[in-house]
């Protein structure tokens, strides 16, 4: 098992096109979450994934469990009675400017919200090379933050690479819960992915990208920081080196997940035993690619990847 | 006005004909609630009508709305803020034989669960002639079972006549609690609505159907009790006299809906100065052309309840 | 070529499954016709068939010409300028009993109620064996009424022969013009079909199936008369020996266009030099099949109708 | 009641995508009309609204009324029988450059046409704080201009604001004709909303679009003159003052009734106490929401409206 | 691992409803193949499953291996480029009778067709409780037919059950041959399924179904022989003992798979522990689901398969 | 006759939007082929045309009949026994940058690669005005590249003008293979249509457009040559005159099928007695319209392309 993550899988139900959801007759329902989309977006690159959570047993949950099988993860889950606890949901519009994009979550009781250590399959964390999970576990539920604190300790203890988004949510919390919540747990976190953003304004950092790296590793002593910056790129501190990753151009029908998407490419190329300047590599051409795919995750595959690094190489002609 | 119901709406999800939630793609979306669902089928044959309820603000809440407006009824909404609150929803697949009709709930936390008097529109329930709903409002939560209690006991108080339809889930309790909290409902209901299975099951009533009838009648002073039997057609009490209805055939396209559409046109019928004999005959012919509707309400016109009722006629020679 | 038809189609709108336009989001298009449909349902059994008519010069109208060349007809059309005429439209409600199908007629002032046969390529006509056109063209417009009557005059005169489906048409005239108008046509007329029901309504003819047929021969100097009479079958009459035979049992998924099927069977083993129990047969296993199939054509094979007939033979062990 | 507007309102019947119609196999289908397009985006932004028209008591006019409801205004119509006139449609293939957006109309002869000031609901006109109309109205049937001058006259009368967009459709008159019915229209009109284009094109108007609302408002004594000028903005006069407004940046899925869309929010600002130059932020505003919403009509709420208001604001920096 | 199968698995083409081919806009795609159908519906009701196989290494490919994966069972396939060999295909149209269900195969050199049992993952052949396959894949290469041969001797070597459906497909071979080969590869069988048919016209049986199983039980040493014969339910010979079971009613939406969830219903009761009188009764209840079901597997789970039991239990009073 | 195409046509399976075909539950079908399509857009614009080919009798062979007869071209195909042969495939993904389009052929040992021009309609072409093919043509089988050299002759006998569009497919073959087997062809083509990419790499050429098709005409004495260069527009040299054409500006929703607009529009064009430049000019507004339209062909009258005529006229000409 080289990459197991641990979080909430919602179904999306969004309407076809850029309808909104008071005039729709239908609605497309697919799998998401940022977590699985992770575990799916490096499965398809190459690494052996699996998936930590629990589901109702209901229509709903094996719908989560069947949508990731088929895009290539296994989800080892928890299966709680249907009626006890429910399915989270989210709805979509996805509006062009200045509508913009509009979610609407409804994943209030979903039966992840109660997983503890105790009852997942944490035989699969002290197995795996990598444990991913992100800033949105421990938001959903008292639970999730004492079950989150659990698997990145026993990740800390087995020798599994912790891998953490900071992935931060306005409508789960504020950023001061965020922040208390997110810094108890960065101990014991290896790899930290933060967007500009959230590093600002939840982590309270200043200056540029580089600052705020070089800051976050000094301060918790991560192995690798990446700081995201949407169309300006990526930048990556690890042991004192620095590697910058420009954004690769594409044409968006789908941006949600993008974010996941480069995770998935980052710990695919990992897992495949490259650098951290490789792993920035895929995790943006995952992540472009990703763009032109409807729904959350990224289905593409490695040689669709790696012929987006060789365009992207020749592109500017080296 | 005419007719005022009170109730939950939820928004109704299901795959393309028969296919099931885990396979499909996309899933149709509707509103659907008993009492909207009575509001609307009276509404279309005449008979002006409201609903009241609670809803969230969102897409969602929103869409509950747009849709009865369409369908030809009146809501009459407190608004609560999106976040708070959540918008019921309830998955449906529609399996033939033995596969069955399944139904998930996913109502709990709905916005209306939270509706007390005060903050509904209760000039409505004085205003209107009729005011109408079912066992499934006090189901929902203890506010909803105060709830009820009071609009019944306006209702009583200014002189709309109120009806009430047992309708008996037992995905929301049991028939224990449902008897007692029934029970104390209906001293201040006029019209009971209640299915023969209902009655033995939930009521603990003896004998046939006319016996139901009477008896219920004895006990908590009805004015009518309407006891429906599925296939078998529907009996009424009132005022010591008995009317039968035998149950118009029909092709079924979907059955959810068929005890609403009965009740719906039983109220349209009364609205408009007709018997108790004539409401039946109206009930059943809605009931009737509702199975040919998608959806859970009967997108009819009175001139097709009244081409059907001339068609029965002739078809028995009258 | 074999089979000239000659009246107008018009473009099907009907909502998905048992919807109703008014619940509906999209509707299906289709073109539909009885004399196309004629042509179509011959063409496909191996007769070469073209269709006359007139249209408008927009998308719509082209639309129709697309539809019959992909299924197998040959329009030979008169283009009216898009602006001055309307391309005829129907709405159809696919309903269950008792709700019943819907048909709301949108055709007033179609481009062809203007057709003449100055305007109509006729020289088809004068080349066809069969000119095949029926009651719905002449009461469609005063000028087709007299288009009509040329045709079937050119028709007597060029040797070709005329068939005719009576095809009343309620929404269109009433009994006693519709009567008036066609014993007018009928001296110019071969073969006629006339359901049993219309024979009676509107030709005011008394009997069973074999005294119509006789009659109207025996007034109008028919060389056939085929009376259809539903699940009763159908029996022809020509040079005094009687034909019957049996409706063939199917599953129905469209009823509409069963008629023109018929009518269709009917001409192709016709032209195909069978006799009249043969085109009969032909017609009443084109019909059965019609019926499982969506839209108002039978989009079958001349291999599925003779399986038809063989399947039939033997099940009745001859 | 705050606005009612008077027109017609079709159905708009679409291919997906950009699918041409005679390669569609189905088609969407919205209701669409100017009038009650404004009517709708006002009350959707809270102003309080009722359509008056025409419709055919058919499936086709149930529609129309349906989703009018469903979308947020009150549709106060005659009701005229089915058979005697007909439903307005239009087809829309919404193609990209070069070959644009093409639309077909098929409205002659719809009921609305011959709809008289007698018969429509004229209180609404005397209760209203506004009335609404356009250039279309006239245009449609010689009934419709009398019954558009009795309508702005009652309106003079009775205190309430005509507001009148000139709308002018080439495929209905010819800008003479529309010239002079317009000028005969425009001593009962207070606001005149105009394309700078229809202006010139069809008023006859020189100079820019400042001179063209001073000239207008000098010659017919308008309260106030709008006029819009596409990606160039709107401009007002207004007792000598001049007001200016940029266009909202948008992506665009559907330009379909951006105007009305301006008019909506125009109206809807009036009504709420707004300036002006607010009702023009307004208008901009829903015009720019509009054209992300699939349809004629801007499904959105005052909320998104005020964001987008707060954003352009923020842009520039007030 | 409880059940392994091997055989081709195509991705299945079939026009929405009851359309034609022909007339189609678009076409259904799910993957379906005998033997993965019997890996999927035993693995539903609790079996640990895969499937062996050999897919183009395409988008049609892992199409076919997504949907196995999110049904429920393990795809162990060996992937050939793509360009080499192609995806099978078959084009399924559902008409009513008098047309009948039709089926188009394209599965001529699909990759299948040249996998050997040394490329093959025959571990799992090894670890498995049982082997199925069945009698069409011999039929579709003469690679096939030895791999076969193969696997079924490792079968008997290894102690795993050998299980064989028949299943005579006229499409892929005539009886003779199909007869020769079978018969060659029966020694190494131990549990037979075949239909009551295919053992007249194939094997060349006579008598009824009991005197064929005790027939071919006696001749080629089958451990079990299960005659399964439609509407009439199905019978078993094991160890001289004989089982009947009656078919479970139900309303067909999509017949096709009915054997195969027969199968697998029967294998996942067998690995649970069941009797063959247990096995045949979780075969019929799952065939009756899965004709309920669109699609060629019964997308059930165990909980369904046990309340047809009960309900068939109950319903013959036992 | 104006012109008649031979080649091959496939159906097109895509899935709706951008969706991966792993993802889709049904694929969009559509008759495409580069032959067929220049028949299609020819037609269109007023020429008359017929397709030669070879197709399955199955409803995959009719569909794609029925698919061009529908668009407007007539085929005059070899019907070869279902089973025999297949019908050709072709799978669609349309992605946008950087994951491209996809397209997976699945046309081996279709129909048409057995076709010889024995058995082919070859009256069409010595009847026709002009015999156009494409490099991809003889790249499907050695019986074919015999078939295309014999009607090349034939036509080069019948004085009917060969025109030749060299299409290379690098998933066909070679740029070696192709070269030797087209050059063997050119002998007997007046009219030569090379994309500028393919001048270079397939045959071999050297210099910018013209010196291309100079060189070209100068070796194998072709009476035309068209150089196509996707933005940079096209240029022809005949009879040593040189004439450019710039592309037409255009919004793309499918750009498959822009070079075989091109080719249809310029032989229309032609055959409407215009210039090689007007034809240039009809070829590249054609290709502009196509790419505004959903499938292979261009769904366009021959008003529109004189509508982007006009504008572009008018654009470039004040």
């Amino acid at each position: 098992m080289d990459v197991v993550t641990f979080g909430e899988t919602m179904l999306r139900l969004s309407p076809p096109g850029h309808e909104r959801i008071e005039q729709a007759g239908e609605l497309d329902v697919r799998a998401a979450g940022a977590e699985s989309n992770v575990a799916v977006n490096a499965g398809r690159l190459g690494a052996e994934t699996a998936w930590l959570s629990k589901l109702p047993e209901s229509p709903l949950g094996r719908k989560v469990a069947a949508a990731l099988r088929a895009q290539g993860t296994t989800p080892e889950v928890v299966w709680s009675d249907d009626g006890e606890t429910r399915q989270g949901l989210y709805f979509l519009e996805q509006g062009g400017e200045p509508r913009g994009t509009n979610v609407v979550y409804d994943r209030a009781d979903a039966a992840v919200t109660t997983a503890t250590a105790d009852e997942l399959a944490t035989e699969f964390v002290e197995r795996a090379g990598y444990l991913h999970t992100s800033g949105i576990t421990p938001a959903l539920s008292e639970t999730l933050e004492a079950t989150t604190a659990d698997l990145l300790e026993l990740a800390q203890e087995t020798g599994t690479t912790a891998t953490f988004d900071v992935n931060y949510r306005s409508k789960l919390w504020n950023p001061e819960d965020a922040r208390a919540t997110l810094e108890a747990l960065f101990p014991d976190v290896d790899v930290l992915f933060v967007a500009e953003r959230d590093a600002k304004e939840v982590l309270d950092r200043e200056g540029d990208a580089e600052a705020v790296a070089r800051g976050l590793t000094d301060e918790f002593a991560f192995g690798t920081v990446v700081v995201t910056r949407g169309d300006a790129g990526a930048l990556a501190v690890r042991n004192d080196d620095v590697f910058e990753q420009p954004t690769v151009e594409t044409e968006t029908h789908d941006p949600i997940g993008t974010g996941d998407a480069f995770v998935g490419g980052y710990l695919a190329a990992r897992v495949d035993g490259g650098s951290v300047a490789d792993a920035l590599e895929w995790g943006a051409a995952t992540a472009a690619l990703k763009r032109t795919v409807p729904g959350d995750v990224a289905l593409v595959t490695r040689e669709e990847v790696e012929a987006v690094l060789a365009e992207n190489d020749s592109g500017i002609d080296r």
